[in-house]
């Protein structure tokens, strides 16, 4: 395995995947928190989300989506799937709410959770169990967690994305450079 | 125009392009600072960029990008084109350098960037004003300004996507959900 190789991929780490768990909120607060409101709301047209529906969305993941799962797998396996996971709960519970109290709620329930990922002392063996996915089928707790780490992410691009957009007519001759506007990939 | 249109594309406004360029750098620093190296450097192969490389990239626009072109338009149009920026330079002048240290230089500098911008009260005839850029030709202020912002936020968007596809092969068949791994635009 070259060097090269060596910086692309990373195995799945438990300390790791805390460091980025534990820092997703801060990240939003500082990135989001006390934005001019036309900033927060901004979209991709059609159904596309807003930062404010993503952060709700982040914030119904943490009640019922990753460590439920990881508990699910540990207690049952894959003998019972996961219960499926509402991508849109945040439409109903972030209604009439602020973005404030939002990344207050999103920090609360990171930390708690990080928390309590790390009390479980999860083994190579327990991140070797399958649970069982409603669509995806068979599924590992490494896997998992693996995704809760990737999906934060995904997310600050979602928002970063959104927001970058709003500009596109703007830049001008810029578009060419700028490849969140011009679409091309780096 | 339609509610929806109105909210997938912004005029640039000198608040707004300010309340994004004055976040940036906490954004960043709560992103990155005290994360384990092997995130810092990650890369995505061959001669992409790591973190590291990014915020050294954002540290040089500060010396030698933005506010000395905001001044060439202003005081020379597009009489001059604006000096060419090294795309590399960070390279060499990272060298040696502990993120932290390249984390609070971006602070600074674009805490003093940010207040000089403020400073100059820019009129509407102002960003209309015209540079010229030696590869692109004629850019106004107001779009040079309107770069700015966006190319903070496609770096955020590279940042994070360079961290979540280390867990490309970790998600395991969530690969399909996570947009920023799958390679598919949401």
């Amino acid at each position: 395995m070259t060097a090269t190789t060596d910086r692309s991929r990373r195995h799945f780490d438990m300390a790791d995947a805390i460091a980025i768990l534990s820092r997703t909120p801060a990240t939003l607060d500082a990135l989001l928190r006390g934005l001019p409101d036309g900033w927060i709301t901004a979209h991709e047209g059609a159904d596309t989300w807003s930062p404010f529906d993503v952060v709700g969305h982040l914030i119904h993941g943490e009640r019922t989506d990753w460590m439920p799962r990881a508990r699910m797998i540990l207690q049952h396996g894959d003998s019972r799937p996961f219960d499926t996971f509402d991508r849109f709960a945040q439409f109903e519970a972030s209604k009439g709410r602020m973005l404030d109290s939002l990344l207050d709620e999103l920090a609360m329930l990171r930390q708690q959770n990080v928390r309590d990922l790390a009390a479980l002392h999860l083994t190579e063996a327990d991140l070797d169990r399958r649970g069982h996915h409603p669509a995806l089928g068979p599924a590992t707790l490494r896997q998992l967690l693996a995704t809760w780490v990737a999906h934060d992410l995904d997310h600050v691009v979602q928002i970063s994305r959104v927001l970058a957009r709003q500009y596109t007519d703007e830049v001008g001759p810029w578009r060419a450079y700028l490849r969140i506007i011009s679409g091309v990939q780096g």
